[in-house]
């Protein structure tokens, strides 16, 4: 005889478990935030990890990819991506190392520059509308909270 | 003539504009806390998403893949695979659903709940492990923060 398994429906599935790990909740509300930025972002042709690399290039002109890679913990190979859409679009420039001719030094152009302050506003405005409702004492035990999360590692 | 490019060591390279966004902040946190997991997990053969499957498993008996992949925000298709590794392992099984002979209801085996209770300890570990330092109100808050971002999705 078949034996009989317990149906739900969409609304009676829990997560109360997963509930409890500070990690199962920061995932979540990243996944929110994320895809909130993903929308930002898209309408200046930027995805976060673009957004991401251009904005260490405009921060430390010069920048090789490596230390991109480096900065951003995130792969080598995965850099080089970013860093090839960033040039088609023609906001980023490799120019040669005078002292290592394999490695090339990332710049931005003024059309870059231009692109990044305009997202940059966006962003900006996304942050605040992530944390709006909360008080600046609650923002604060956030940032405290993930910076020492982050000293963990 | 060659255009002489500004040169950085490792430890020059600076994040600051990124610094400003809580999201970059929960980004990089996040990945601390996601290296710490894959450790805390691999000693009992799972890893995050296998984790959080099982332990959907263990809290709603009879769950179809496709509640399970709605209640986690990840794609159906992941969502196989996971459900695969676990059968594999012998720690659930899937049974025909009454009302839908297409569909198939997991269950845990009682191997899977066994490696589930190890593992879930472990995890609560690393959790204390991750939160150590902060006093309570600051965790509160951070619960509190990453629930109101959660919510704007």
């Amino acid at each position: 005889m078949m034996r009989k398994v317990e149906q739900h429906t969409e609304s009676d599935v829990t997560d109360a478990a997963l509930r409890q790990f500070v990690g199962y909740n920061m995932k979540r509300a990243f996944n929110v935030l994320q895809a909130d930025l993903a929308r930002t972002l898209e309408p200046f042709g930027l995805r976060m990890l673009t957004f991401s690399a251009l904005s260490m290039i405009v921060e430390n002109p010069g920048l090789r990819p490596s230390q991109l890679a480096g900065a951003l913990s995130v792969e080598r190979a995965n850099v080089v991506v970013y860093v090839d859409r960033l040039e088609e679009a023609g906001w980023v420039t490799r120019a040669p190392c005078a002292d290592d001719r394999r490695a090339y030094a990332l710049q931005c152009t003024i059309a870059g520059r231009r692109v990044y302050d305009k997202a940059v506003a966006a962003v900006r405005a996304h942050d605040r509308r992530m944390l709006d409702g909360l008080r600046a004492v609650e923002i604060a035990a956030v940032k405290k909270a993930l910076a020492r999360i982050e000293g963990r590692g």
